[in-house]
Parts: C-alpha cells; sequence; structure tokens
C-alpha cells in the first residue's frame, strides 16, 4: 500500500471545514478509500486534573491539543498500520475512554482550526486548504449553534467569542492562512471548489488504484 | 461541439496571472481544446484621438476596456464560432488593425485585471479564479520588468504606482477577490494548485472527448 494522500484543511471557528472535509469522504463511500482525522478528537487528556480545573483551560488556544499523539498516529496512518484515535468526552472535559479504530486510506483528510498551524503537522500534508469565511458569518452560525444545541445563552457566547475565540483565531488561525496552497471561499457551499477537490481526489484514487493493479 | 467550460483569472498587476493561463495552456499543447483570451488585447480602439490624448487615459481602470466586444467574442467562440480577436499596438497607444483567428475550444480562459469585476462576463464563467500575491511583491516585479523591458525611470514606475495602479486596484480588483470561488496564493509557483487545475482541466478535456466518441 502506498503512502496516503493527505490533505489539511483549516479555518476559523465555523468556517465550514468540517462541512467540507464530510462532503469529501461521503463522496467516496468506502471508508477505507478517504478518511477524516479530526484534532478536536485530540484535544489532551486531563483525567489527572479536578474538574474545575478543567473548566479554566483555554480550548481554543494550540496547547489544548496532543499534537505529539496526532502526528504519531498520522505517520503510523502513512506507514500502513492502524490506529486508535481517541475520542473527546465534552461533558467530563477530558478524553473518554473509548478509542475508535482507523484503517489505512489511500487519502487522509486532517481537519481542525491549527491544521496549518503547527510546523509539525504542516510539513507532512500534501496539499493544505484553508476555508476562508468572514468573521461575522462565522459568529453567527456558532451563535445559533450554542443557543439551540448546547442550551448556552446569548451572553455567554458572545462573552466566550471576544474573550477566546476571537483573539486565538486572529492569533493562530487567520495568519495560518499565509500557509495555504489554495483559499476556498465559504466552505462547503462554494459547489466550483468542491467540484475541483473530489476532481482531484477521484484522479488520486485512480492513481493508486493504478499502481496496485 | 459542446459549449466550452469558461475559466476566469483575475489577480492585481504583476499577480502571475498571465502565468497561470500560460500554464495550463502549454500542458495541453493542442491550442485547439485550451485558449487564453487576455483582457488587454481588448483595450478600446482610440485611433480617433490625438496620440497626446491617449497619454492620457486610464490604463487601470475598467472603462479602458472594450467589454462589449469582448462579451461577444466570448458568446461567439461558445456558440462554436471563431473569432477575430484584436491586437493592441503599445507604442501607439491604440488597437493595432492585425487580428488574430481564435478557433472553437473546449476550454476558453480570460485572464486580466478586471475579469471578475464586470457582471456581464462575471456571468459567464463556470470557475473564478484570484491570484492574490502581496501588493510588495507585486510592485517589486513590476519595477523591474518595467525598468528593464520598458527603460522606465524607478521614479516614473512609482509616481504611476501610488496614482494609477494602487488606487484602481484597491477600488476595483482587490473587491473582485470577494467573487472568486478559490484564491491561488503566489500564481504559477503554486504547484499544488496548479496541479488542481491542470487535473480538473483534464478531466473536462476527457469527458468532452468521450461526449464526442
Amino acid at each position: 500500500m502506498k503512502k496516503p494522500v493527505i490533505i489539511g484543511i483549516a479555518g476559523g471557528s465555523a468556517s465550514g471545514k468540517t462541512s467540507v472535509a464530510r462532503r469529501l469522504v461521503e463522496t467516496f463511500d468506502d471508508t477505507n478509500t478517504v478518511t477524516i482525522i479530526r484534532q478536536d478528537d485530540y484535544y489532551h487528556d486531563q483525567s489527572h486534573m479536578p474538574f474545575q480545573e478543567r473548566l479554566k483551560t483555554n480550548y481554543d488556544h494550540p496547547d489544548a491539543f496532543d499534537n505529539d499523539l496526532l502526528i504519531k498516529q498520522i505517520d503510523d496512518l502513512a506507514a500502513g498500520k492502524a490506529i486508535e484515535k481517541p475520542t473527546y468526552d465534552y461533558v467530563n472535559h477530558t478524553r473518554s475512554t473509548i478509542t475508535e479504530v482507523v484503517k489505512p486510506c489511500d487519502v487522509l483528510i486532517l481537519e481542525g482550526l491549527f491544521i496549518l498551524e503547527d510546523d509539525d503537522i504542516r510539513s507532512r500534508l500534501d496539499m493544505k486548504i484553508y476555508i476562508d469565511t468572514d468573521a461575522d458569518v462565522r459568529f453567527i452560525r456558532r451563535l445559533k449553534r450554542d443557543v439551540r444545541d448546547r442550551g448556552r445563552t446569548i451572553e455567554s457566547v458572545c462573552d466566550q467569542y471576544m474573550n477566546t475565540v476571537r483573539v486565538m483565531h486572529e492569533a493562530f488561525v487567520e495568519p495560518s492562512k499565509r500557509k495555504a496552497d489554495i483559499i476556498i471561499p465559504e466552505g462547503s457551499h462554494n459547489e466550483v471548489a468542491m467540484d475541483l477537490l473530489l476532481t482531484k481526489i477521484s484522479s488520486i484514487i485512480d492513481s493508486k488504484k493504478k499502481t496496485v493493479d
């Protein structure tokens, strides 16, 4: 099995990066062919910390992520080995005891806020994509989602946005756009850009098939 | 013959848009398959104006272009008719008497400063690309080119840049980036983006061949 082609998708909170990654995977139904790894599953294990301490973590900072584990698992997949991907327990704010087996694949999609920000992750990417959606549109999506799905108050969503989400975006996410090979406005609603990516992934899969035959 | 796929490539002066368009065409050697039309060839005919008047034209403003003719010729090519493309006489600052025959093609690439700015041109595009190169890099390329190839003084290049090129860029070119389907940093040196576009064009040509077969 040849090394997978690794595609990184970054962008701000609620920019649409998860939707883009999902559309790419869903189009190629066989899960061994195109696989997503989400950086969000790699939040640090905080089981050694008291619950009240865990609430103080800045989850919008790059240091909140266990990138050492993420990189090890990228390298394992690249070497053709299956991994046991961690999952995160958002209720208890720590790593869950559940892991998910991810098998080697032809195309590996890494998706997350800081996928282009970290030098060691970035150096492993064959294609670097930044989803560029205006900050006000992103905030409105986040507000609706957090009030509807997470029972949050408008005030708490606004405070968190102004105090951490926005500050971390300006410091770490927006500057990482400079590292992108292509910038896609508006995410998965952008049919022309989606078609361009899907055509490329089809072509990668076809050429991998030919190598095997 | 099916309607060609029309790809628009815009971006600031010296952004690299011409190099991108050329690489796309050169890769597909047969000139009936992929063809470039440059907006620069459609500067208005100024033969009715005295030479001194012609020098006063703002060549960095959208009104300097004969977009009516450009649109008519796009529509002719889209309808499978050959066109006689104008050429421009930069010495006499008016349309040349020489025209070039352009035959119908599978993929038509339109390249120029204001290709995404004009509503009527933009509505004809199947893919809208903006080449995004930093302003200082673009200025340095322009300075070197104008001093070396056109015998211009540093002062005249700087004055023109500050008085018209930069002002028109901010007013008309940069805002048109909002209309793009994909934004490509750095132009033709961006191998990942070039590969994405070349893969898409190959796929268009293949599917047109199948339709004919």
